[in-house]
């Protein structure tokens, strides 16, 4: 395991205190960039993933970003390794299966940015803020992504723009999305309508762990489809300020709604969760996720005050996650044994 | 309301320290008697039943009863004051009905002995006790039976015995009956045998609240359901020495059994339950009974220690009725209101 992956550290995306914080949980912005000259992966066999992974380690650890980057041999790790990188939205779950060639660079200690190399591209490129911060964290991206163009070639075409393993990211190549938590909306059943409005606007919403994951916790993870025929700034724009503003106040109106008409039920509803999580003795990493979520929106409409503390169950949120757990403990384990050592975890963590 | 009923005095029969009190929370002994020269309350009239009550209220409240006993004139009470009687036992729930002359003569403070005038016999007179106690309660009610008898004339034929308004009644005019907590039983699914095998013996099985009450709080009212053709003493024998310590066996296997084999599914439930009653905000009768049920379960068995203890729970079965609910607060309210009102007043007794 990298050593430098210190998960006392808490990621910064998960952090409370970002722009409209109460709402949204983290912003992310990721290019899809392939080396020109080399086969798609589809087509690529081991030797052109050397050679590219070769390249990516050359390039992502020398100049500019030299300082701050460590390298991670994904077929140097252990399962579990990779199931924390996942856990701590640095590589996809698809990155960690496997056993190609791959790698995945890191910005240490802050993990803002990841290159995922031979994932589904070449390079996947990531930055991730707390709250609502896509045009800090594109301009970020934007910066890595000029350096990385100075010493490598990517493949780009005139006509289309980039070009992408799959055709949803050819263009801007770029993929905006940010977690949102959206427990009052759940809880008035008004969250379907967000999702068929996301529909209609060819926008994917998913749960806390991307594709194929439920939205456990009430945690949305909202993002662009299709790219191809909008600059960057076009995408860019819509989001941060026409769809997620919208989403935000949504969410927020449900919240005053919800506390003016029925706030002993949400008053009931978080102390309940709060109570459960100081008391119990067996947790599912689902079970767990969905509690903090009670008590998260319990902190952030005021129902419960000093009972919690918004960082505690934001560092909650990741350490009750199975890889996160097992390092915490220093142990594998096994997932009835998981479910007691998250319930200690908790219970410790929640101590006054 | 009669003042010398206190709510903040406990009812000695929810007392935890009786005999096999882990399991039995309390026993009952209850008499049938009707005078003779009287309609049956079927064909009496009013002015039958004041000369009953008349009668009945005189020699109660002399002789050796008298030092100890109050009279309620049940007329005179409201429907809260007699819900309060019927959560501390003392009137059945039929009896709190109607507007026909009726009362009940009590024994203060201990609540051990109440006479009820005018329920579906002449006189019902019962002697409730904690823990496994039928013996004992069988003597008292045997000497005050035979006191009355010195100076009433009870409808008997020498053929049947005692003669009552129900058939069921006739001959000993003896009913038993003890409260069982019964988790255990309940966890394992075992609770329908022991449910089948008291109908094959003709036994009644009832709620917390007697008939027509499901089994909240896994507590369970077994009783005989005749009398005829045996004596008292076969009756109490079978009932104290057989049926009884069969079921107390099969309950305390249980708790062993899931000890051994699910101790951390009970400590999980156990704790869950004292989470939500320390932090719930609302609370049913119903949940709130089911949730002390589980502590209490959790405290007999041992996987509850110092967190809260049999006492608190015991009280707080009773307290967070209705009735006792509002008399707590001193004054009537509303489902809802009741609601908050209970969660507030569990929280504040269970508070360390």
């Amino acid at each position: 395991m990298p050593s430098s992956i210190d998960i006392a550290r808490h990621v910064e995306w998960l952090e409370p205190d970002g722009p409209d914080g109460d709402v949204v949980l983290s912003s992310r912005v990721r290019l899809a960039r392939n080396l020109a000259g080399f086969p798609f992966l589809t087509k690529a066999d081991r030797e052109d993933r050397r050679h590219v992974l070769d390249l990516a380690r050359q390039h992502t650890l020398s100049g500019d970003l030299a300082d701050q980057m460590i390298w991670v041999d994904l077929t140097e790790t252990t399962g579990l390794e990779r199931e924390l990188l996942v856990e701590r939205h640095l590589i996809s779950k698809q990155h960690a299966k496997g056993d190609e060639p791959r790698a995945v660079a890191i910005s240490s200690p802050d993990e803002r940015l990841a290159i995922m190399v031979n994932e589904e591209d070449h390079l996947r490129i990531q930055v991730m803020r707390s709250g609502l911060r896509l045009s800090d964290a594109f301009a970020s991206i934007d910066t890595i992504d000029n350096t990385l163009e100075q010493c490598i070639d990517f493949a780009f075409c005139p006509r289309f723009g980039y070009l992408t393993a799959c055709p949803t990211n050819v263009g801007a190549g770029i993929r905006v999305s940010v977690m949102l938590h959206l427990p009052a909306l759940k809880l008035t059943g008004e969250i379907e309508k967000v999702r068929r409005a996301a529909k209609d606007m060819c926008l994917a919403v998913r749960g806390f762990y991307g594709e194929g994951s439920d939205a456990v916790g009430d945690l949305y993870q909202i993002s662009n489809q299709t790219t191809l025929g909008k600059s960057e700034h076009q995408i860019l724009e819509n989001f941060e300020c026409e769809i997620i503003p919208k989403i935000i106040a949504y969410e927020r109106h449900a919240r005053q709604t919800l506390l003016k008409k029925r706030r002993l039920v949400l008053e009931d509803h978080a102390h309940r969760a709060l109570g459960t999580l100081e008391r119990a003795r067996l947790l599912t990493a689902d079970e767990a996720l969905q509690l903090l979520s009670a008590v998260r929106h319990g902190l952030v409409v005021g129902v419960l005050k000093d009972e919690a503390n918004l960082a505690t169950i934001a560092k909650l949120m990741l350490l009750t996650q199975p890889a996160h757990l097992q390092r915490a403990v220093d142990k594998e384990m096994n997932q009835s044994k998981r479910r007691i050592a998250r319930a200690q975890l908790v219970r410790e963590m929640l101590a006054p």
